[in-house]
């Protein structure tokens, strides 16, 4: 694994450098990382106000883990860890390694054995928070993310891996999502198991590869898959992807299984499957799919796993039009905890990428979240502050956002700064409008001005907005 | 500077080490990290709600800069640079460096000079953020905080220093506190940096040494800092801190000027605060005060500076009784921006470190925030699911948070979990409740139950909570 560390020092170490070679530093950002805007936050703020609402229904608990870990705490539950562009970050601190979490999941674990005398059991919390991958950088792909991770610990009642479908469908109709907008595939990695076992398939790193191949059913079809299960595939662009290398009776046996001909019936994990269904039914939630080609990367995975798709159509970056797709999803984890001590610990819980889900929804549907911008007080050196301050004050306290204008310069540049940041009113008070007790109120958007009573004018502005 | 950087790499390296050895990863935390629980996030979310409604009051655009900045667009401004315990987390990313924000001004300076031509002029944006600085550990001293920043962008106008005092004022009496609990402190960084020139003082090193010597009047008061002008002084532990090594006359004509006995009237720095406090009675805002001790740690700052000081008690680690100081300050930093291109862009902006301020809210008052958790309805495994399920989503429609007994186990363990949660009421339906239509509730704080009709449930709950 290739982590984001390396010998030397970095360049901040040498105080004098910009100096001495009067370099400017960056104004860019690295690969990876973005600047977000006003419209995205308060669409994210909104949907976490939702997040919240829901978690607080369902009686979790909230809790923040730090952004570091040691190394060893989660290093060993990274997903997909033998491809090695996907790391993470560490800094060697005195002499242990530190790492920025990858997930809240392997935090969660650390934390609950930590903590497992006193907690509660079962034990079901939820966490918002920023994940960072030291991905080798590309087109759309990020190395931070905000995640919403809700889990149910110490529990084997399927009721809970039901629940967390349940919650997120809840979630995702709160934000403006209709049921045909979204789907969650359920499947269990016991069933996905049972097949290698019984195609007599042991080699960890070719199990790797059949999932792999499995994982891109969506996108290259079942005909992809098989050659994938075979000697390999080519792509469109002519790169070959080299295969499983299965017999054809065993391509033929798995892709059967995965079209669904072959029901496992009467096997651990399809009998979950079917718990699953019955609560699924007791709470009237039906919009689910069994989907037999279902993996989900991580490791650590032991039964019912699940994935949150929305179905809705976007434009992709090449302008192409495709179905949105994941936005999360996740699994039961019986021994991830137990990693940590001699204890049994039970676990199931989802993870949702709010990055991704906000993205869909400024896709998808008109917000029309109102985005507050400031009336603005256009300054006249002839008028005292004071006077100034008690409009602007009479605005506030009506809870109306609002500025004295915060530069220097004459009322053109106002004006046009008024016009930047989409001001919706201007209020004009000069000399005469001081001696008349009146002031003018200037509407952006159609340019007309009206005059009025200077007591009037919070009722007015109010009407405006 | 120490960076959190090394040559070796991270155990995670070697996949296989922990099976290996058998060894179980550490339940710890890196030291100078902390898990945050319920109760402490909702006063954050308290607090930040309230911040955000602020900041649109007054007319500030919301944004979000990523962790990551490259190394040196953010490294040449450092607080404290020279002291080599005060590092910041960084990784050499292909070719660069790459650093975690250890502040939300450096990388403002930067996304303002990325997008110079499109931003409006002026530009007041806020941000909340965390930031992380690679100290030492110690007790107490922690190593990812979390920020709110407010700014005021191109502009001289000395109203937004004035304003960003008044917006701070606002948030801690919406937070709750009165004005005895908390004073702005405020002072000119041109006045000290003229002190110094008067007193013929040029070395930046033999000038640090001084500022920090003024910065502890709080702590040492007027002789300590005396003390530390001259040869140096010892505490009380008996460590020896070398001093700045001044004359007795400097040393008497600094601490003349600290303690406000020479007014340094008609000087550019002395008017600017004349101005700010013309402002403030322009506002009504009174709860400030000169503070001509005040330094703030930043080298950037060039003119009016503050300092949000709480002024109640609290404990401190050793059980003595202290004032709590600090949460958070700012100032004009009209060159920072400037380093990155050739623009002139003054700028003033504010800090609060919102852990530090829950901390102290936390500490000060009674939010009664109220903690919802969850009725219980108990699990009798020979009433269907269904059922179960039916009284879950009458107190759920109702927006009562509630929960089926998520684990497997008896009626015992599960008044245990109960309690443990600190639920407020359990439902029990067993048999004998459906054969007559009946609930039995069990209030946990009193332990009585009452029986009641099922369709009366949700009222009768209501009246309980």
């Amino acid at each position: 694994m290739e982590l984001g560390v390396g010998g030397s020092n970095p360049p901040c170490c040498t105080k004098t450098m910009s100096k001495e070679k009067n370099l400017k530093p960056s104004k860019e950002l690295p690969l990876g990382f973005v600047d977000r805007q006003e419209k995205e936050l308060l669409i994210r703020d909104f949907v976490i106000s939702n997040i919240k609402e829901v978690m607080i229904k369902y009686g979790f608990q909230y809790l923040e883990t730090p952004s570091f870990e040691y190394t060893d705490s989660i290093g060993k539950f990274l997903p997909d860890e033998d491809r090695p562009d996907q790391g993470v970050f560490s800094f060697k601190d005195e002499k242990k390694w530190l790492s920025l979490r990858y997930d809240l999941t392997a935090p969660l674990a650390r934390y609950v054995a930590k903590n497992y005398l006193e907690l509660p059991k079962p034990f079901k919390r939820y966490q918002l928070g920023t994940v960072w991958r030291n991905e080798k950088p590309g087109p759309g792909r990020f190395r931070e993310f905000l995640q919403f991770d809700a889990d149910y610990i110490g529990t084997n009642n399927l009721q809970a891996d039901a629940e967390l479908c349940i919650l997120i469908s809840e979630i995702l109709e709160k934000c403006g999502l209709d049921k045909k907008d979204y789907k969650i595939k359920i499947w269990s990695r016991k069933i996905t198991n049972l097949w290698m076992k019984k195609l007599n398939i042991t080699s960890p790193i070719k199990i790797k590869i059949i999932q792999r191949a499995i994982d891109k059913m969506d996108r290259i079809g079942m005909d992809g898959v098989a050659q994938l299960l075979g000697k390999g595939r080519k792509d469109k662009s002519g790169d070959f992807t080299i295969g499983a290398d299965l017999t054809k009776l065993q391509i033929k046996t798995l892709t059967e299984a995965l079209s669904g001909q072959i029901q496992p019936e009467n096997t651990e994990g399809w009998n979950e499957l079917m718990e699953i269904k019955k609560i699924f039914s007791a709470y009237k939630f039906d919009n689910y799919e069994l989907s037999p080609s279902l993996i989900r990367g991580l490791e650590y995975y032991t039964g019912p796993i699940f994935e949150v798709d929305l179905k809705f159509n976007i434009k992709n970056l090449k302008g192409q039009t495709i179905q949105f797709g994941s936005i999360g999803g996740g699994g039961r984890y019986d021994n991830l905890i137990s990693n940590f001590g001699n204890f049994d610990c039970p676990a199931t819980g989802i993870s949702v990428g709010l990055d991704r889900l906000v993205f869909a929804l400024m896709q998808k549907k008109d917000f029309n979240l109102k985005v507050s911008r400031p009336v603005i007080i256009c300054v006249f050196n002839t008028v005292d502050i004071k006077e100034y301050v008690e409009i602007l004050n009479n605005l506030r306290d009506s809870n109306i956002s609002s500025e004295i204008y915060p530069g220097e310069g004459k009322l053109k540049k106002q004006m046009e700064y008024a016009n930047k940041i989409e001001s919706p009113v201007v209020v004009l008070y000069g000399d005469s409008e001081k001696t008349s007790g009146n002031v003018i109120l200037k509407n952006m958007k159609t340019g007309n001005e009206v005059i009025i009573k200077k007591e009037n004018l919070v009722n007015e502005i109010k009407k405006l907005l």
